[in-house]
């Protein structure tokens, strides 16, 4: 019985699978919809999104299902980290815009959505879970969370942010792996090491906190689920696996890349949006490399690289494109969410036993 | 039926249990042997030990067991890295060379044992299993294997690696996982990141090869072990767990930081061998990691460090020590090592069934 734990009862789900909320378009309500609907938990990736973008999706994935989903939002980061490009840096992007077609050094916009206006979006739709990344949340969040009824799921890649989390009165904790695809979600300053493995994660993280761990990184199929359960984790959540079902809105050269990634394809990088996120390594990244301590802090690179992705995408230039990824993407399998549900649950069965 | 496999038909043991083969004295033949004796396969880490030590130690472990035991060995590289530290770090290491009261710049002694006398050894004393890491076996030696009925294990920390040990001819392949303690058996280069999570590895691994995939890295209880299986593996190597018994030679304030360790308190370093290497983080890694260009490629720094390590041990100062730990140390457990392979079966039996 691999089924009917604390979080399926918790969360109000069939299935102890949840779709990652990765962010930038990937998760779109078609995706999270079906994912819900086929018993496991879908997720918008609503980091970047604006409060009405939010409400938007949140009323498509409400047609499409009346199961429960969740929505995942990005706790802003006090600025204290590099808000110009070293000259380095910005010479690299202009050649790179030079090279797309595009203005150099373009006006930076808005930097980032404002938080307060993403959580009014989330608390006054109600959405039945919300999950974060990159920090603990506020306490006048938490407690209109509780108020309303809506389970809080945050994300630690250390025991020591597990311990914060529960502190902090989340419901559940996503034990994020190295192998994770993706933004790096770890906040606490002073760690020797952040990159902990799953395997070595999920164990201790269980043993430390009495809240249910959802195990996250790597996981690709029934293999990966059935180990996470073995590990201690009540529920496994899969990012990259879903960026390439049929309804992920992730860039068509983006899933073919992940799908031929081999194990040692990604490599973490700042180049992107100035935190640390694994994907497939491209020019881009690589032309990055040398001046990470130039590279301007989250969220400013990340404003400031906008134009070029979005170009890039337009014009099909994967070298260009951030393709974020697990360690493990060539296990993907390019169907539909609700047949990669079945499967996934097939092969889980296999190896557990029936539910 | 996680025991009955091909591992264990092929090595002739009863469990799919491997104590992984750490070199630096920690391998007592005490521990091999009872690893060994009580059904698992024991393995002599032998990479720093000379042909004439290899022999004696193979026979003091035949002395306490008629079963199946493995050496190891690390397969020698062309020098072509730095051989003579930086001034930085020449300064730090004499610096801290006079806080332990020794001789400062040292006459550097043998660089490393004659792979071609520890060889000799492994052939002639007929071992049942022989495993090396950091490379692979040339075609004579594997030959010699063959011939004298010798199991050989490669170590791989990509599915590359495996593939091009697959095709080399061992019989098994480890794979190792980036939560893995002490050396990194990385041996390819180009590669964007060999720091590839078990849970990510064992899979690919798995689906890639035809012979068995032995899983290590952060495995220290029957969770791990019973995640290996739904993984893919066909046996499981623990080196932390085991380094923790009674009967490892490792020093008693090693163990200890070990079982106090943080999920995050290890990190690889380079400082004490030239090659990366996960440990304890401490002050010798700490006064070196700004300087890590500086510090000469393995067996060199090795060498240049032996004398260090020695008076650090003998004085009792783990902030000189290695102190080689994978990322989950703290799940260990202080008891013989017979108990400790007792628990492991049990524990591994009440998540996937009686053997």
């Amino acid at each position: 019985m691999w089924t009917g734990n604390e979080v399926t009862s918790r969360l109000g789900i069939k299935l102890p699978i949840i779709q990652a909320g990765m962010a930038g378009g990937t998760t779109t309500p078609q995706l999270v919809a079906a994912v819900s609907q086929a018993g496991g938990l879908g997720t918008l990736g609503a980091g970047y999104m604006s409060g009405e973008q939010i409400r938007t999706a949140i009323r498509a994935i409400r047609e499409l299902t009346d199961k429960p989903f969740g929505v995942n939002l990005f706790i802003p980061e006090e600025e204290t980290g590099k808000t110009v490009p070293g000259e380095a840096v910005r010479q690299i992007m202009n050649e790179t815009r030079r090279r797309l077609g595009i203005p150099e050094d373009p006006e930076l916009g808005k930097v980032a959505e404002p938080f307060e206006e993403q959580m009014a979006a989330v608390l006054e739709e109600r959405v039945p879970v919300f999950s974060f990344t990159f920090g603990l949340l506020d306490k006048r969040w938490m407690a209109a969370c509780k108020q309303r009824g809506i389970v809080a799921i945050g994300t630690a890649t250390t025991v020591r942010e597990g311990v914060a989390l529960e502190a902090s009165g989340v419901d559940m904790v996503v034990a994020q792996g190295s192998e994770a695809g993706g933004h790096r979600g770890s906040f606490l300053p002073d760690s020797p090491d952040n990159l902990v493995g799953l395997m070595a994660l999920v164990p201790q993280m269980a043993d430390r906190l009495s809240i249910p761990v959802i195990a996250a990184g790597g996981i690709m199929d029934g293999r990966g689920i059935a180990a996470a359960f073995m590990l201690g984790a009540q529920a496994a959540q899969l990012g990259t696996a879903f960026l390439l079902t049929e309804e992920s809105g992730a860039h068509r050269l983006h899933k073919q890349a992940v799908l031929s990634a081999s194990d040692e394809a990604t490599v973490l990088t700042t180049a992107f949006s100035g935190k640390a996120a694994r994907g497939v390594t491209n020019e881009f990244m690589q032309l990055l490399a040398p001046y990470t301590e130039e590279i301007p802090a989250y969220p400013v690179q990340n404003a400031l690289t906008r134009d070029i992705r979005q170009a890039a995408s337009k014009q099909e230039r994967s070298e260009f494109l951030s393709m974020w990824a697990g360690q493990a993407g060539a296990l993907g399998r390019a169907m539909s969410a609700e047949e990669l549900v079945r499967k996934l649950v097939e092969e889980t069965e296999e190896l557990l036993g029936k539910r």
